[in-house]
Parts: C-alpha cells; sequence; structure tokens
C-alpha cells in the first residue's frame, strides 16, 4: 500500500478509536509505519490529515447507507434495514464521534465532511419518507424532514448509549423502538 | 466558595467544553484558581476529581429530568414536555459527550456516573411510558423498554446532529419528529 493510502488509513482508524485531541503525529507516523518527513511531504499537518481522512470515512459512510435505502421494499423496510445493518456499535460512530471534539468543531474545514455527512443522511431519508406518504404507506400528517433527523439521530444516540453501557442492548432496543414507531404510524 | 468546591465546578465545566483527554490538571487548576498543591490535598488526581465532576454533572442532570418527567399531563405530554425543554444545545449533552472519551470508557470508576444516569433515564422513561399502556393512552404493542430507549436515544442523537450543523435546527426536528411519532401511535 502506497504511503499515503497507509497514513490516511491509519488516521482514520485511530480518530474513531482516540479522537482528534487523543490523536499525535506520531501516533499516526507510527501506526503508518510512516517516517515524520515523509508525513511533512504529504501533507502539511495532522489538520490536513485529518480532513482526509474525515472525508474517507464519510465516503465509506455514505455509500454503506446507501446499500441499504436504495434497496428494495417499503420505506420503513428500507429504513429499517438501514437502522439494524450490522455494525461495530461499541466502537461508535466515525463520524459522529468527532462532534465531541472540540478542535475539530472549531475548525471549519474539518467540521465540514462531518455536517456534510448528516445533512446527506437526513436528506435521503426525508426522500424516501416522502416517498412513503406519496404511496399512502404513511398518513398525510406524517413530516418527512423532522422523522428523518429522528431517524438520524436514533442512530447516533444508540450508540452513545451503548457505549455508556458498554453494551450492545440500548442500542438494539432504540432502533427496535423506532422500526416499531414506524410501523406503528404506517397505514 | 469552598477550593474543593471550585475543583469540582471548573472540572464539570471543562469536562463539558474540551473532554477528559482534553483536560490537564493545570487548566483546571487555572480555572479553579487553586494551586497545585491545594488541588492534590483534596484529590489524588485528575481521574478522582473527573469522577467527583462527572457525578455532580449526572445528579443535577437527573434532577432536571425528574421535573418535567414528574409533572402533570399525559405520558406524551411529560415526554414532550422533557425532550422540549430548554437546552444549550450547541454545547452536547454533558455526559454524553463522554462516551467518545476513550480513557473515560475505558475507567470503570469513571463509566460508572455515565452508565447509572442513562440506565436510570431509560427506566423512568419505560415507567412512564408503561403507565400510559396502563391508562389506555397507548396500545397493548408498545414495547415501554424498546421505546424509552428511542426517546432517550433521540435527544443524545439531536445533540450530534446539531454539533455537526453548527446549529440547534437538526435538534428540534428530532425532538418533533419523536413527540410526532409519539402521539401518531397514541390511542
Amino acid at each position: 500500500m502506497e504511503t499515503v493510502e497507509r497514513l490516511i488509513r491509519s488516521t482514520q482508524q485511530l480518530l474513531w478509536e482516540r479522537g482528534y485531541v487523543g490523536t499525535s503525529p506520531k501516533a499516526i507516523q507510527a501506526a503508518a509505519d510512516a517516517g515524520q518527513g515523509s508525513m511533512y511531504h504529504h501533507f502539511t499537518g495532522k489538520a490536513e490529515l485529518a480532513k482526509a481522512a474525515i472525508e474517507r470515512s464519510a465516503t465509506e459512510l455514505s455509500a454503506a447507507a446507501e446499500e441499504q435505502l436504495s434497496g428494495p421494499g417499503t420505506a420503513v423496510e428500507r429504513i429499517a434495514r438501514y437502522l439494524q445493518r450490522d455494525r461495530e456499535v461499541l466502537k461508535g460512530c466515525r463520524i459522529g464521534r468527532l462532534t465531541a471534539d472540540p478542535d475539530v468543531m472549531a475548525d471549519p474545514a474539518l467540521r465540514a465532511p462531518v455536517e456534510v455527512t448528516f445533512r446527506r443522511i437526513r436528506e435521503r431519508l426525508a426522500e424516501i419518507l416522502a416517498e412513503g406518504k406519496q404511496t399512502g404507506e404513511f398518513p398525510a400528517t406524517l413530516d418527512p424532514v423532522a422523522t428523518a433527523a429522528t431517524v438520524a439521530a436514533v442512530l447516533q444516540g444508540g450508540y452513545v448509549l451503548a457505549r455508556a453501557a458498554n453494551d450492545d442492548e440500548p442500542f438494539d432496543q432504540a432502533v427496535q423502538g423506532m422500526v416499531q414507531l414506524l410501523q406503528g404510524v404506517a397505514l
């Protein structure tokens, strides 16, 4: 694997496990098996490399979401598949956890891919929910934009509850409860 | 204010803003206007002080939740009041954000108050939802434990979405969507 690629993947992994504040250039170099000179040859510093790593994670997560959301079935079925797909729950969300990182939130270049990822997923969910209204699956009173935010929030909050409990169970329950509510309001 | 109290409150504030990894003993001492000797006279170190600060935040948050949840009204009304009360959304949840802190999660003494806080709030919400079933507000098919996890997750995930967007709006939408879903399944 090329050095640039190793640097990006190592940074993705370290950001997931340690966060931005907890990830040092030295740790990245060690994990990527790259020298300091090599890292600064390819990137101006930790911030630029982190930006590349966050953008890569964002692209990967969006693609994974689209796999479930673009599949066959009703709106509830597609959203249920998205919520219930296999996840490394206790590791948390690679993108969502960055919102707890003050240095990521304070840097517009680092926050941008985080913002875009969540905006896109909410827009995509709202699209599917609006389709469900059009096909008569949901009542006319359902608010696709608000409900989409709720679905996205359940996932992110489920990670928080699971990590707090050091157990997948609250995540599974939160997702289960969400699917049941969507089934409950479906006509 | 006593030194111990100043140390605890300063640590609460720094953990909220900077997280555990990003909070140094020096920063705590500066914020509390306390000397290094004074801090180590009262606490064995950052971990013990952080434990006291997290426990304090947990107690304050549980009390704030109980204020809304124990009020009058139907189950949906009480939960809506809890979800919709005034919050410093963009600062995130003082307790929830700690789940992104690897050092907090790795230390059982620091994770314990985080775990207990979220377990209690889920239990309390499940109690109120079960009451709503008994009074005929909700259908017999509603799962109080799963739905309680969903409600707690929406709040935590709402913070994540809002911080990502640097805007309260996705939080407000997620909460709004949750209240509408509960109203939608109510009989």
